[in-house]
């Protein structure tokens, strides 16, 4: 005898990595990180609703692996993310993730999803969510440093949110430059490979540094970086792992996500625990001001925060009402009785 | 054009509630509770290798959500659950929950799995470890007190792990002690459905409350507990959420998984942090005392701890090397080459 179907309730939309890829296409990439840009940017207004923690980090010498949870009070988001930087080396990612959503009213989930590709495109919305604030206003040229996964999401949400046309790339591996130039073409950027991280930065209003490493780098130097410059600071996001030389910090107004969690994992745990920060919510919702000047370096001193994975699911759960880029999986016993999980196993059998 | 086949290592093998069905019938589930026993007391002996926290809990009105991550340095895991004592007046289950193993040296996920019935077989095989060592010797008699959705199981893992031949339910909706009594026909049990918890608790030599009212209770008074008993506490397992009158905690031995997290959560939440208690894990590896004398009154005061789920799925794991109960999830975004996630997406199109 084979076991009853399950209910309704019993089954949660899980999304793969193809029905991803599916979503987004469907959409359309630029599109879509205009729109994660905007969802990221309403949750951030609503900053002080969120139950707020530092992620969940269990660290190996290898790498680590993280939970991040968070919840608005009705929907409750986490996600698992590793980050392995010699993974490279065995021919698998740097960063896997994937999340979940659930009702906080019965901790039923409603939504599973791959994050990797979904990690990939809401950095990169956060990072545009952050410049449409702080980088010099009609900026048109950014800077990659660090051609790897993230760079060309990064590169088409500042093309899409900012209207950047001009990427200038460089990484210490010119194949890694090749590919992110290659990927970009047709999507109507100017495409600069520099093979020097001087000559990347010349004439770039927006300098994004995204690299891997697990250690303490110093991926831009200090009389590298003139005035009148946003940073967008994503490899320096765990303890151990930073990219800028801490002169620049000196100079530069810094925005974060949450400072409790940037302190800890950010460039800033370069500095004493009281380097003065601009939380990125209360600029977004008119507290603070964002960039004050022309002349001014700003750095937004992005680690990945809880909320905007949150945001990102809550997007993909919306679109997924009007296509059916899921399949249903059977991962909540669901006995007619709840009180009766024995019976239901027994009548499986 | 469709989107390439993911890599083997994109695949993750997931048991489905059907599935997991499926393989406790193949092992046969009283077989399956005595092996978890045995892995659960074989990963309590070597508990001081494991990295320990506290659940991360999210509270609210309604419930909790739960994340329990734990690793031993090779694997790592965690589970997803909830507790919601008000699902059931909407026919869900109270608990529900889900977990993961994943590589620490890549941090790629290797299986991911229900364990709403996981863990109520877990939870069960954990009440017959410590019972093992601390029930008085040749205990034939238990009583259950709240016929739930963990009663029956905890029913057989006692039969099995320590023989007991005769159950005694009781429960304040005389319906769940039918439910649980015509579910345990058949194994060889005597059962005897009782109307009063001071009937079932008649020449128990264990009792076992298993309640799931989200609030302080008083299942069992200290007048209704005589000397060499054996009282394994499931349902306290909660801040607010307790089971026994704080008067039998006075003159009990009491043994618990983790102290930071059962003083928070457990029966002895209602007494001071300087109550005295046995680490279980102790007793297992014959560094602590279990049962000292016939007339001595145990007290397991389970909460449920990590390393427990951990045993669990590394159980779940190794099984499937031999039985195909799964199914392969395309969770993991993996490009042929790491650094080229977005040309991946763009061959996809």
């Amino acid at each position: 005898m084979s076991a009853p179907l399950p209910s309704e309730k019993a089954l949660v939309p899980f999304v793969s990595v193809e029905n991803m890829m599916r979503l987004v296409h469907h959409i359309g990439v630029e599109t879509m990180l205009v729109e994660l840009t905007d969802v990221i940017e309403a949750d951030f207004r609503r900053w002080e609703l969120f139950d707020k923690t530092p992620r969940v980090a269990s660290h190996s010498r290898e790498g680590v692996i993280e939970l991040m949870p968070t919840s608005d009070g009705e929907i409750y988001s986490f996600k698992y993310v590793n980050g392995h930087p010699k993974n490279m080396g065995q021919g698998l990612q740097t960063v896997t993730a994937f999340g979940l959503l659930a009702e906080v009213s019965t901790g039923y989930p409603v939504l599973l999803t791959e994050m990797t590709l979904l990690t990939a495109l809401r950095t990169a919305a956060t990072s545009a969510m952050a410049a449409r604030h702080l980088a010099p206003k009609g900026a048109r040229t950014m800077a990659i440093i660090g051609n790897g996964a993230q760079a060309e999401f990064q590169a088409l949400a500042m093309k899409a949110v900012l209207g950047t046309d001009h990427v200038r790339l460089y990484d210490i591996d010119p194949l890694a430059t090749e590919k992110a130039a290659r990927n970009l073409a047709g999507f109507g950027l100017t495409v600069t490979a520099c093979t020097t991280p001087e000559a990347a930065i010349e004439g770039a209003q927006i300098i994004t540094t995204c690299t891997a490493d697990k250690q303490y780098a110093t991926i831009l130097t200090d009389n590298m970086v003139g005035g009148g410059i946003h940073i967008n600071a994503i490899g320096g996001d765990c303890p151990g792992k930073t990219e800028l030389h801490r002169d620049i910090l000196l100079r530069a107004d810094t925005f974060v996500e949450y400072p409790p969690q940037t302190r800890i994992e950010g460039e800033i745990q370069q500095m004493d625990a009281d380097y003065p920060v601009t939380e990125l919510w209360k600029v977004v919702s008119g507290e603070a001001q964002g960039r004050r000047d022309a002349g001014q370096i700003t750095l937004f001193d992005s680690v990945g925060f809880a909320t905007e994975d949150f945001s990102a699911l809550r997007y993909v759960r919306e679109k997924l009402k009007q296509n059916r880029f899921y399949q249903e999986l059977d991962i909540i016993a669901d006995p007619d009785d709840p009180r009766d999980l024995f019976g239901m196993l027994q009548r499986a059998r």
